[in-house]
């Protein structure tokens, strides 16, 4: 019997959506960092996003409980900023066993609240199950966010001879980053009010595996100065390429706005690199973090 | 300490809600069927709504995956109707061990397509991620519902004196009837269409847990008569009130509507009954599906 694991998780989610029909209000349906919904047309449009956070997998028991809601809350954050855009409402699924301490509830509560508080988004509901006694916690966050037509950026806009950029710096994360990550809400805004990024997404699974989605998206190969990747202090270039879990913003910008971006860029924003560039084909890229195929976290 | 099971899970759910501020765009926060949020004067409003199922809790490991995929799907187009408005888009989250077979997923994403094109609903998006061998699959849904704003029916409104309606029959759901159950759309949209609910939530833990809930949020007491409680065939009281995911519409009505309602209701839609009155105090219900305080399924 073929596994999830055997086919892999980006063939599988490909494989699957696939089938899936579109109603007319969907303009992006699976496949970028979030669902692009027209709700009408003078209003920004939605963005619909989930994102689960999963103990053993994504954080270790050990971990504190605030903290992992702050990642939970921060995860789906950084994706509507990959988007442009900025969450409004979030809803959240507690699936805990019965012997779970009240108390690390309170606590993933009160790191959800404060991550959602500091970005101006609700948490208007959500619901709390069972799970048998001894499974791994599961956090799932989904929210509905929004983006002004003229900022919405998508995977899939890049075009040869485009800059590929990177805020911050990468790798190590699971050092303990990855539990109090700052989401590059403000970075985006700036961004897509001040230039227009050919297309956007965030860094949850390593530029290795992130940048050749990203590429695949917009038909495009890519070329990288694996030496010009920012790295965080003590990493190789490898734990900046596969580590993971950065949650940095990867963009992509015309030829004639990469000299202008390096200029204007905010001094009071993480450092912004370039990286390389896409090209008409070709390109690889070894490493990342894929679900199935690598034990956790 | 204090576990989840001894605090209970209404309890919890109230405590940890209520410390979290609502933005000025949420018309409706946590302790409703959905989230109310108002994104535009002149479009309809926004509904938002999560819910899970779990292995070994709604479903059991030998339940036939297309049919989970119907339910978990059904669960939330179920809790739109018990708002009087619709589903529009769906994300899943799939959290699965590495181990399960493809063939699993693909039975999965078949079910739920079925439900929600059957309810013209688009599934737009979602993740997988993997839990720890040995766990229980989770699939949680989350969705973005719509609904005209005179159509809107929260739980809050009920006065002393209206009937209390259920549709349908209750009891002996986990027979199977709660893997392949019908969500009351139609009858949601007929209702709200020609009558004004003072109050509605669909029944998923049971009346004698959902009916006090819905009694509490409109700050009433309530009245039944056991003996009138629609029961599906071999049921006894105490199943219909207890069984829970019966997955029917409960509501209330002001007593003017009673009658017309009774001369009115379709032919063609399950049986409506009038099961009491919601009073100014009092009511006690025994019974109903707890998460944290029963063993599943």
């Amino acid at each position: 019997v073929k596994t999830v694991s055997q086919e892999g998780e980006d063939a599988l989610i490909r494989r699957v959506c696939q089938a899936l029909p579109q109603g007319g209000q969907v303009l992006v349906g699976p496949g970028d960092d979030c669902a692009v919904i027209e709700t009408g047309k003078r209003t920004p449009l939605t963005l619909l996003k989930t994102d689960a956070v999963v103990e053993g997998v994504h954080f270790l028991p050990e971990a504190a409980a605030s903290k992992v809601g702050w990642k939970a809350v921060a995860r789906v954050l950084s994706d509507f900023a990959a988007m442009g855009g900025y969450g409004r409402e979030l809803l959240v699924t507690l699936a805990v066993s019965a012997d779970t301490p009240v108390r690390w509830i309170d606590g993933l509560y009160r790191g959800m609240q404060r991550c959602a508080e500091k970005f101006e988004t609700s948490i208007v509901g959500g619901e709390t199950t069972s799970v048998p006694i001894g499974n791994s916690k599961v956090i799932s966050i989904a929210g509905r966010g929004e983006v002004a037509r003229r900022q919405l950026v998508l995977r899939s806009g890049g075009r040869p001879g485009d800059g590929i950029f990177v805020t911050g710096k990468l790798g190590g994360s699971l050092a303990g980053r990855h539990l109090t990550f700052t989401p590059r809400v403000a970075e985006a805004a700036w961004l897509t009010e001040h230039f227009s990024p050919t297309a956007m997404m965030d860094l949850s699974d390593g530029l290795a595996r992130d940048l050749p989605r990203l590429a695949r998206a917009s038909a495009c190969g890519f070329e990288i100065d694996q030496s010009s990747v920012p790295r965080h202090r003590g990493c190789s270039v490898e734990n900046a390429l596969s580590d993971g879990e950065d949650f940095e913003l990867l963009f992509t910008l015309g030829a004639r706005s990469c000299e202008k971006i390096a200029e204007q860029w905010p001094s009071i924003f993480p450092p912004l690199t370039r990286v390389g560039s896409l090209a008409s084909s070709g390109g690889c890229l070894e490493g990342g973090w894929g679900h199935f195929e690598e034990a956790g976290p």
